[in-house]
């Protein structure tokens, strides 16, 4: 097919949607080691998940083997409001550059969550609720997730208690709100309604809160709370399986137009979003049926692959969670200010940390200031604001077309628009008024936290 | 073809998109009243009104004649970044209603703009370029608007002046700094930089503002300055002509299901959605191969249609445009507080006039609290949560549904989701806190601005 012929959006059918998701690790040689219990520093039970994860969730976390897991077609059903999402051709930013490349973004942003997260809300929702649960907990940074799930929550009535993240609840309020339109209650974290908030609140009088301390709380609330469990929206193997259908619609998509991606790029907090987008692509390299470049974007300000280790880490601040062994800097590690809240995770997903540790993609880290300039450029030429969190796999794509510029390849760049950015129009505000920060922790700030990991 | 067989969403192709606007003054027997010209009050001529809008644009606001007028192909291939829109089937709804109505929807927000406002931002900067204008002028009041018309002009490099009425200006900050990241100026009316925004400010100080008054600071500037034009986004012919790739696009979707709606809802401000989501439909109705019921709807506390005067008005506070022959409550009415701001001015588009005067459509008008009860219950089941504007057609949408249910009727129903609310979560906030006003003038109220209508 020309380059011509190509429509800046490409739609598969509703009956073209994924029927299973791909699990990743059924193909990897390398499998992702396995949470451990914080106490006895043994690998997870079935039934030690069970008490803080729905049943059918515990199977997903623990499945190293199937490589197909089918999509209940209740999820499917849901999963048709808003799915398939657009993969688009960038030909006014290519226009723009000046660049050989051509550019495809697969758009996960067109639903009111604005992100992809809502993809795994709506499968853990329904496990939850064949599970014959009443509620669920969990937290939430910059609020996508939250109300992703809240939404979800919605969809099939059940209670859903958010721990949001005290700055974010503070500087969004409107997203506090977004999630009450849709019954979810939301509580500023750290908390009183907690034990482990009120000891962090001891500990830290004034903090304005970390996710590992939110999801602290969520977890204790799950645990003690009759009829509840506690739901994550990143970082979990299941998380990543639940994304995939990301990459399978991209890639059914690409397919279809004959075009094969050089390159994949995508953001990279806990790893939800580009774990999903690279997985049928990363399979086909394990298989050793196609060869691609995956690069995963984080900010300078929390560089967990370019500057982490790959060590066993609590996920929490409250030490409540299992460990996960992962790219860390370290759980009690708190980035300085940065707008993309998604990606101030000081962690990364067992899988992609695998996956990386393995040589089978890059990292590459990048500064604010930088990202709203792509942000902004792209916002001007193809229409939409993008989330920070999304604009930083934007300012890669442009640097790698830009390299096609002085190179002259006409490589295919593909790479993740997670989200839109409407909720976050403060970070845009204060990169306008050129107030934002570009700090970058210093080695020994690095070299603090990694001393504290857990002895193993 | 059976219901289930229905999708969820249906797209057209890119190549299904509409070639051409269709212009329903063409098949009006009584055409709409032309703009008269204030002092004399004589019909504008072109060569009048070109001091105000662009060349193009006054050719398309003064063509009776013409049915199908074709659309450039710049603006074909602009609107491929975000058309053609999904076609929704509110099956979700439908069950929730226990309703045995069939429930569509036509989703215009899937944009950064939020709303259909873009599909005449777009031909208006195009024609704007065209004539080798530096930039336009405009007013917003909610900011659908403003923010449509800063991302065409970025698009085309223009110059984008925006007037926000100022109580929108203050109550949405987000809305102004999504503006500034397309690169538009924009400016609380009244303000300092205007004679009328002056004479404004003097005689009423301390006021809010209103859309008839950031008209007239935006013409004024719009003619004061060499190289500019005004440009308006609802209201006027043009307007309605742009937006009738709403109604063509589905009405080919309809088509390609083999469904004929019974009856099409939109809300109505200045008309710009309704005008354009009814265009073909009502088309076939004036050409007697089709009946359709055509209800518009209006927020009870601005209800121009339903209690208003079908007389010559100003469009603007400051008397500086042209009159319009329209349903109107007079131009100095300024409505109570209602968090709908598309809805809150006080005339109706000369097209949708004459049509509802030649009882070719039907209006209603509903509360706020109502409104907003709908909304919260569509976010629930359907995932998007809409704005107050659109909400209103949710309303009207619904109340038919649970007619059908009373009655037994398997109808069609078809309504304009003109956007969604992520800018108007202080609307919801209120509605939650039980804060919301449903004030409906009184008819000593009405009265009043009735008598100060111009005399002809």
């Amino acid at each position: 097919m020309s380059a011509q012929s190509i429509p800046y959006k490409t739609y598969l059918e509703e009956s073209e949607l994924p029927k299973n998701w791909y699990n990743v690790r059924a193909d990897m040689k390398n499998k992702p080691a396995p949470l451990l219990n914080p106490g006895t520093h043994q690998p997870m039970t079935a039934e030690e998940l069970g008490g803080v994860f729905c049943a059918d969730l515990v199977a997903q976390e623990l499945d190293n083997e199937n490589r197909y897991i089918p999509i209940p077609q209740e999820i499917v059903d849901l999963y048709k409001m808003y799915r398939p999402s657009p993969l688009v051709r960038a030909y006014y930013l290519e226009k723009k550059l000046g660049t050989p490349a051509h550019i495809y973004y697969k758009f996960e942003g067109n639903n009111t969550s604005g992100s992809h997260k809502l993809n795994s809300a709506i499968a853990q929702a329904y496990y939850a609720k064949k599970q014959g649960l009443k509620g669920v907990t969990t937290e939430t940074g910059a609020g996508q997730w939250g109300t992703a799930l809240s939404m979800a929550c919605s969809y099939f009535d059940l209670d859903c208690k958010v721990f949001m993240v005290k700055v974010s609840y503070e500087q969004k309020p409107f997203r506090r709100e977004v999630m009450r339109v849709y019954g979810a209650s939301v509580t500023p974290s750290p908390s009183m309604t907690t034990d482990i908030g009120k000891k962090i609140l001891e500990a830290h009088p004034g903090t304005t809160g970390s996710l590992g301390c939110a999801i602290s709380e969520a977890v204790e609330v799950a645990v003690k709370s009759e009829g509840y469990r506690y739901v994550l929206g990143s970082v979990l193997n299941q998380v990543l399986l639940h994304q995939s259908v990301i990459g399978l619609e991209a890639k059914a998509a690409l397919d279809k137009l004959g075009v094969k991606p050089d390159v994949i790029i995508g953001c990279a907090g806990g790893g939800s979003n580009l774990g999903g987008l690279i997985a049928p692509f990363m399979g086909e390299k394990l298989r050793g049926e196609a060869d691609y470049r995956i690069v995963a974007v984080e900010p300078a300000s929390c560089p967990s692959f370019t500057r982490g280790v790959y060590a066993y880490d609590f996920c929490d601040t409250g030490m409540v969670c299992p460990l996960a062994k992962m790219y860390t800097l370290g759980s009690d590690f708190i980035p300085s200010a940065n707008h993309a809240g998604g990606l101030r995770y000081h962690g990364m997903s067992p899988i992609l940390s695998q996956l990386y540790d393995d040589g089978l993609m890059e990292a590459v880290s990048v500064e604010q200031t930088k990202v709203f300039e792509a942000a902004e450029l792209f916002a001007r030429v193809e229409g939409t604001l993008p989330a920070p969190e999304s604009s930083h796999a934007i300012r890669a794509a442009i640097d790698e077309a830009l390299k096609c510029k002085e190179t002259g390849e006409e490589k295919n760049i593909l790479f993740g628009l997670t989200g839109t950015g409407y909720f976050d129009m403060v970070a845009y505000e204060k990169f306008h008024e050129g107030e934002m920060s570009d700090y970058i922790p210093t080695d020994e700030e690095l070299a603090k936290y990694r001393a504290m990991l857990p002895k193993m």
